[in-house]
């Protein structure tokens, strides 16, 4: 069903043999745009929601709702304005930009292409879950409280052999998305993860060293481990 | 060296014996706001630091910046805001509320006296990790960019028997703590981890069940797995 077998340490439990080594899931859990169609097991839906809610949130409110989307007919709403954010704004705007620190210019033009794969397919993703915060007053830092969930349901479906990718982009049009989902008032949307089986591999992330984006103390005071 | 030894599966790699089950971490990381002031191994930092690169960030572009801070003048400059806003915002705030849902009066009394324990003791733990955002436009999303990298140093703290805290309190004085934090025109951290050997243990988070949180493609409508 999807479980990819790759090197690195082994758990054994549970009768299935399946890597589930915290750091080996963090440096693989990359963004997986490309997925297949297949339905995704309830239970393991289940699992990467269980791990949602085990983040942490602001004085433990859990004032997160997350809404699981499977009927075609609201997927297709909500992509077109997805597909619009991309293809007039973000698109436009890392073509004519520098490559992300780390990558490679080619590296770079592959992440683009599946993203741009992602805006035509993204209503095809068999799930998407929708991170939510009801209430509160929506600040820079009110992330804080649903953003840990999303990075536990990310490294989660992982873990089962599922990709998934972190998007926001089509907040770029908040109001139509938001009423294409059906939100409440009072009610937003933080994130769309769109999940399913990965059509590629999953791999190692490609990141800048910390040495380049941590500091001692001090501002641009280097940090190093010796 | 504080290395919590507890049931669930085993990893066997390293030659430690340690678990680092993705699920069980995920289950065990709960907020570690009672530190002892024991200095934390610089490569122990440094696999926290490597866990929160990992993380995604919008297009990949990385404009996190990870303060480490270890210097007492710094963190005590620092914990007095902390403090300010704990004690005249927050405390008086959850103290004449209700208690998190998931969690029981007396249950939600300790959390906050350990809260009260933190805001007393902030600056002596032993290091703390401040995550930044370098540029941009600080809206209620930018902390997709920063909070997943954040979660994913809490899940490696906690592998590696490191306890640690998501706190934002102190942005309650956001320009005051800043400047004591010495950070740049432009640049805003969300959140501080102090971060040290526990005092007390880990142990399973409590939470709201998944069905009381999750809806399926309607609002209101409520997830089931079945």
């Amino acid at each position: 069903m999807g479980r990819t077998i790759f090197s690195g340490r082994w758990c054994h439990g549970g009768g299935e043999r399946m890597n589930t080594d915290l750091f080996e899931i963090i440096r693989t859990t990359r963004s997986m745009r490309r997925l297949k169609p297949d339905p995704v097991p309830p239970a393991l839906i289940r699992q990467v929601l269980e791990a949602g809610t085990a983040a942490p949130s602001g004085g433990n409110m859990q004032a997160w709702r997350f809404l699981v989307v499977r009927d075609p007919a609201i997927k297709t709403a909500v992509a077109q304005w997805y597909r619009r954010g991309w293809h007039e704004v973000v698109a436009p705007r890392y073509r004519s930009g520098a490559p992300a620190p780390g990558s490679s210019r080619e590296r770079f033009d592959r992440m683009l292409a599946a993203a741009e794969h992602l805006a035509e397919h993204l209503h095809e993703a068999p799930v998407w879950i929708v991170p939510c915060l009801e209430g509160g007053t929506h600040t820079r830092t009110s992330g804080a409280s649903i953003y840990p969930a999303v990075q536990n349901m990310l490294l989660a479906a992982r873990a089962l052999g599922l990709g998934a990718t972190l998007t926001t982009l089509y907040l770029l049009f908040e109001k139509e998305a938001e009423a294409a989902l059906g939100l409440p008032e009072g009610t937003h949307s933080y994130a769309i993860l769109p999940m399913g089986y990965p059509l590629g591999k999953f791999g190692p992330v490609a990141r800048t060293a910390v040495e380049d984006v941590a500091f001692s103390d001090r501002w641009g005071e280097r940090w190093t481990e010796g």
